[in-house]
């Protein structure tokens, strides 16, 4: 699986951008309370950036598509690629409860139900349509592919991780495919285990 | 209750901008499903400028916070106001969730018992943490009014419509007091009643 922090992970190593990668595993995050202490809000992913900590991974993101341009031509292309990362993100945080926060039983099951046949189907129709109503280029938003784009192929590919598969449109796939292919994050995806954040 | 629509609300009318103010009740949203497919994502709110419909509430917001001069100075300023603006949102999303979504019953009670001893007053202690850390001026972030106090003030007062009380900080309250007093927001509070999205 994929975590929040790797579409920032991607953009420094394809811009050659040299980052100190401190990653925390699952049990040590689990087992001592200062990992989540020593942040903002408790949570990761965080950025060390110009001496100022950022957490929460659509702020980290966005500030380095900013400076790295993927972040669209003005202010309405950047309003929809907001939008569009905060539908991905609606979906997936929806998966992740259930995987991580749930306990098992009933109730976990019918949620899980609930993504699989709703939730998931219904985003994925959604996504589709803006990604259709695009006729500049092959991604979400304008002609060439932006922050939304590796947002897209980073969340979508967690759900393998789980265990699901996503029924995504030829062009959806064909998005994945492009982002995927890009040499840095082809070397990066080999080299990175799975469930490290 | 206010709604998640209503900071593009003040915003608009802080500044005199004319807007179409179109409000679906609850009750109709729920019995006509024509009304969630005409949207992009399949919820509101939803804004229509230049020709073009945003969905989800903080690419709406973030968009007339740049127009309009809520959106502090520097991308870092920007990093950390989306930041704050995040935090508040996955608080709040916790509470709402509960409220809307979840079925009578133990589970519900559980939940809920989690986010007012855990959630609210955990996410208070880190957001007054956050709040204090800025010397240059009352709000979150820089020297002035920021698009992350508009969205603390409003989706903190949603909290009293729920029945809960939040514990907050002394600079807190003045915050949230330094919103509400502005007099366009005091008047646009006194005109619209509860829970229309």
């Amino acid at each position: 699986m994929e975590s929040k922090g790797d579409v920032a992970r991607w953009f420094f190593t394809m811009h050659s951008i040299p980052f100190i990668d401190n990653r925390v595993p699952m049990q040590n995050w689990l087992s001592d309370s200062r990992f989540a202490k020593n942040t903002p809000f408790g949570d990761l992913p965080v950025l060390e950036v110009d001496g100022v900590t950022i957490c929460q991974h659509r702020a980290i993101g966005r500030l380095l598509a900013k400076r790295l341009g993927y972040y669209g031509k003005g202010d309405i292309e950047q309003a929809k690629i907001d939008m569009i990362v905060d539908c991905i993100s609606d979906i997936m945080d929806h998966c992740v409860v259930i995987h991580f926060y749930m306990e098992e039983g009933p109730q976990k099951q019918k949620d899980l139900s609930e993504f699989l046949n709703k939730t998931l189907p219904q985003g994925i129709e959604n996504l589709s349509k803006l990604l259709d109503q695009n006729k500049q280029g092959m991604g979400f938003v304008g002609d060439s592919l932006t922050w939304a784009d590796f947002e897209f192929a980073s969340q979508f590919s967690w759900l393998e991780g789980f265990g699901h598969n996503a029924n995504l449109s030829t062009k959806m796939k064909s998005l994945m495919n492009t982002v995927f292919n890009i040499p840095q994050i082809q070397e990066y995806c080999s080299k990175h285990t799975k469930h490290s954040y």
